[in-house]
C-alpha cells in the first residue's frame, strides 16, 4: 500500500512525523508537504507562477520527503502527479493541531490538500488533534492508522474526502467515535489595525462566532462530538452523497473503535 | 439595500464592472476586490501577513471602490468588516469569465470570496457566465439583479451561498432556470516541468477529468443544466440543508426566470 | 525625447504624476512602474517567477501608463525592453516620498529603478524630496527638468546614474546646487518581534546610524548639502569614474542651478 | 572570533556548508541564510511584512543554523540583531556558485547580504567561484579562511565590504590574487513572452553586454583577473575610498597569496 502524506504547517511541523510514524506499519509512505507554514491558505493552487520543491533529509527510514514551495493543495498535486512515481491508495494531510471542525473547515490547508486528492480521485482524509502533542499519543496513532486502512480499500463507487478530528486529550479518555457533520458554526472576523507611520495596515483575525454554544449545534455535528469525547468522522466530499458514502462513513467509524478497544 | 461585490479576477477585470452596473439599481453598491488577479487561490485567506487597500478610481458613479492586496477572501472580509461602515444586505461576487461547476467550484476564487461572506453571516453569490463578453448581456443582467434581489431578502432562518452560471449565449437563447448541484467531476491535473538551465520548474494544469460525459452526469448537475442551455442555480451551502434552504434556492429559481419573461 | 519614468512606491503614488508633469514638455513620456508600494526592495529583480502588466487608466494626457506585478527593476526592464517600442534617451525615478541619501540608498527602490536603467545603458536619475506634497513645487519641477534634460544629452562616453535629491522646502528656499558623494553614515537596524500566540514574528526596523551628527560627515557629503539648503546631486556609477563623470556632474550642477535664477 | 554566514541560494545550498567548513577552524560560526533559493534579489529587505525564521538541522557540529523567510539581507540582519546573541567579528556570504563581478553584482543576494553586514558596521565578504564544486576545492577553502581571517581583524578606520572571486579551476591552477575594479559591463536584458492561453506573462532574462570581450575591459578590472587565472578581490564599498581602504585591500590580497603559497 502506498500512502501519499501532506499538511498545512509545513514538512519541517512534528506532528507530520507523527502522521508519518503512524502510517508506515501500511506500506510506503511519501511525503509531499509545504517547505513553510502555509495554514489558512485553504483550497488555494498556484496557477500562475511556477512551483518548485526540493528532496529534503527525511526523519524516518524509507520515507522521501519533499518539501514544495507552495501551496498544501500544490504539493498534494505535486506527489500525486510528480513525486510518487505511480498511482497512490490514499492521500492523508495532517496532523494538524488543532481542530478542524465546523463550515469553517474550508480555509484549512490541511483539508485544502486532503480535497486535491480528492479531486484527483484518491481516497483522502484529514486529520487533526487538538493539541500538538496529542499527535504522539499512541492511541491517537493506533486509530489513525485503523481508519487510514479502512479508507485505503476504496469500498465506495468513488472514492471519498474523510474529516477525522480527536478530542482533548487532556479532558480524558476517548469514549468512542462518531460519524458527525460539519457543525453550522458561523465565524465573526475581526479586522485590526496594524502598523507605524505611514505604513498603515490590517490584520485579519479569525473567530469563532457567538452561536458557538453546545446546546443550539445539531447533537450530530463535528464539534458536539468532540465536545463528548469522541473522535470526530465525517464526510467532506460534496452533497454527503448519503446513498453511497454512508455505509462507508459506518465502516471509518468501526475502524476507529476497533483501534480503541 | 447594501450590496458588497467582489471577485477574484481583480478590481480591473471588466466583468466586475458589469456586475456592479447590474446591482446598482437595487441600492448602495460597494467594492472591494483584490488589486490583482488572484484567480485559482479558492478559499485562502491571509492571517499571517497584513493585508493593505487603497481606494481606487471608480468607474461606477456613487460607487466606492476598494483595491485590496490579498486574496478574494480577504477582500470581502475587509469590506464586511472594515470598508462597507455598516451591516450589508448581501455579498455578491463575479461576474468570473468561465464557469464555476462541478467539485471543483472551490479553487474558485470568486467562490471563497463569496463564501467568506457566507460565513461571517451575508446572504451570499457567486455569478459566473461562458465568456467575458456575456457579462455585459442585458438578460444575463437583468437575471443577475432579480436573483440578487431575492436572495438579499433572507427568507431562510441563516442566509445561505448560492452558485449562478449562466449558459453559453452564442449556442442559443436562455431557456430557463434550474435548481441544481455540483456535477461529481473528478480532475486530472497535469504536472509540466519549465524553466531553463538550473532553474527547473513545474507548472500546475487544471483539467477537468475524462468522466465529463454528459450521460454519465446526474441529470440535475449544475453542468448538465449549462450544456441544455439553462442557469445553473445551486446552493453551495454545506450539507445542502435540504428542508430550510430547498424552498429558498426554488424562489431563487423563481426570480431567474421571472426576469426572462 | 522619451523618457521613461518609474519609481518605487507604485504607480499610484501622486508624487509619480508629479514627477511626470515635470517632464512632460521634454517630450514623449511613458511610464511603467510597479502596481503595489514596493519600496524597500532595493535592486531586487524577478528572476525565477514571470512578470505581468496592465495598461492603466492614465492620469496624464498622451502618456502611456503600465503597472508592473514586480519589483522596480523589473519595470524599469520591462519598459525598456518591451514596452517603450524603442530606444529612450533617459530613464527617471521617483519623485520619491523621502530623502535617498548615504550609503543606504542602495536599499531604496526607486534608486534599483534607476540602476536597471543605467546598467541596460540609458542615461538615468533618482529623485527625491523631503516631503510627498513638495513634489508638486513649481521650483522643484523646474530643476528636475533642467537636470533631467542635461542628463539626456548623453555627454559622457557612458551615460550614468545620477541621485538627485531636494532639501526640505519648509526650512527655507533652495539655495542653491551641490555635486556630493554619498555620506558614509552606518545603519543601526533593529528587530522588534510581534505577532500573537503561536505566531511569533519579527519586523525589521531599518534606523540611520548615531554617527549621522552632521559635523562628523565629510562636507561634500549628500547630507551636509540638503542640511545646508542645497539641492545634492551625486553619482552612484560605480567607482565614481572622476575622469569622464565629474564634467557631466558638473553640468548637472549648472542646470539645476540655472533653473534656480 | 565569531562569524556570521549567510547567503542567496538558500540553506540548504552545499556551497553554503562548504563555507562552514572553511570558516570553523577560525571560531564560532552561525548560519543565517534564507530558507529558498532567493538569487537576484540584490539589495532587497523586507520592511512591510514580518519575517519569520526556524531553527535548522544543522550539517556542521556546533554550529546553530536558521532558516529566515525573507530576503537574503533579512537574514543577515535578522543574524546580526537576534539570533549571533551578540557582535560579530565578519560577515561572510556564500559561497557563491557562479561569479559575480562587473557593475551588475548589485543584484546579486550574496553581495546584497554581505552588503547589509557592511552598513550595519561589520567586516563584510561576499565570496563566489565559477561551478559549484569548486567551493569543496582544498585550495579554494584556504584563500577563503585566510582572507576571512585577516578581514575580520578590522584594520581599517571602517570595515569595508570586499567582494571575493575564484576563476575556473578546470582552466588551470590559480595564478595568484589581485586587487581589482568591478568592471564596467553594461547588461542586455531581455524580456521573453510566456504564458499559455489568456495568461500573458513575461520573463525577464538577464544578459551579459555585448562590450564584455576581455580587450576593451581595464586591466586591473575583475572580470579580466578572473579571465587570466587569478582570485579577484575587490571593494565594493562606496566611492572605493582608496585612502583609508586601499592599504586594507593589499593585505587581504596578500592573505590569499599566502593561502596559495
Amino acid at each position: 500500500m502506498r500512502i501519499l502524506i501532506s499538511n498545512d504547517d509545513g514538512i519541517n511541523n512534528s506532528a507530520l512525523w507523527a502522521l508519518v510514524r503512524a502510517l508506515q506499519p501500511l506500506g510506503e509512505v511519501i511525503v509531499a508537504a509545504p517547505d513553510r507554514n502555509r495554514s489558512g491558505v485553504g483550497t488555494g493552487l498556484t496557477l500562475h507562477d511556477p512551483v518548485r520543491f526540493r528532496e529534503i533529509y527525511s526523519r524516518a527510514d524509507g520515507v522521501r520527503a519533499y518539501g514544495v514551495e507552495g501551496t498544501p493543495g500544490d504539493a498534494v498535486i505535486m506527489g500525486l502527479r510528480h513525486l510518487a512515481g505511480g498511482p497512490v491508495d490514499a492521500v492523508v494531510t495532517g496532523i494538524n493541531p488543532g481542530n478542524n471542525v465546523s463550515h469553517d473547515v474550508l480555509i484549512s490547508g490541511t483539508v485544502g490538500a486532503a480535497l486535491q486528492g480528492y479531486l484527483n480521485g484518491a481516497a483522502a482524509m484529514a486529520v487533526s488533534v487538538g493539541l500538538i502533542e496529542e499527535a504522539d499519543d499512541e492511541t491517537v496513532q493506533a486509530i489513525v492508522r485503523s481508519v487510514a486502512a479502512e479508507l485505503a480499500k476504496k469500498t465506495t463507487p468513488r472514492p471519498f474526502l474523510a474529516n477525522l478530528n480527536f478530542p482533548r486529550l487532556v479532558v480524558g479518555p476517548i469514549r468512542g467515535a462518531r460519524k458527525t457533520i460539519a457543525a453550522p458554526r458561523p465565524v465573526e472576523d475581526r479586522v485590526e489595525p496594524g502598523g507605524r507611520g505611514n505604513d498603515q495596515h490590517f490584520w485579519i483575525l479569525r473567530r469563532a462566532g457567538v452561536h458557538a454554544d453546545y446546546e443550539s449545534l445539531p447533537p450530530d455535528s463535528d464539534i458536539s462530538a468532540l465536545h463528548e469525547g469522541f473522535v470526530s468522522i465525517s464526510s467532506l466530499s460534496w452533497q454527503l452523497a448519503s446513498d453511497i458514502e454512508e455505509p462507508a462513513l459506518d465502516r471509518l467509524v468501526e475502524a476507529a473503535c476497533s483501534a480503541l478497544a
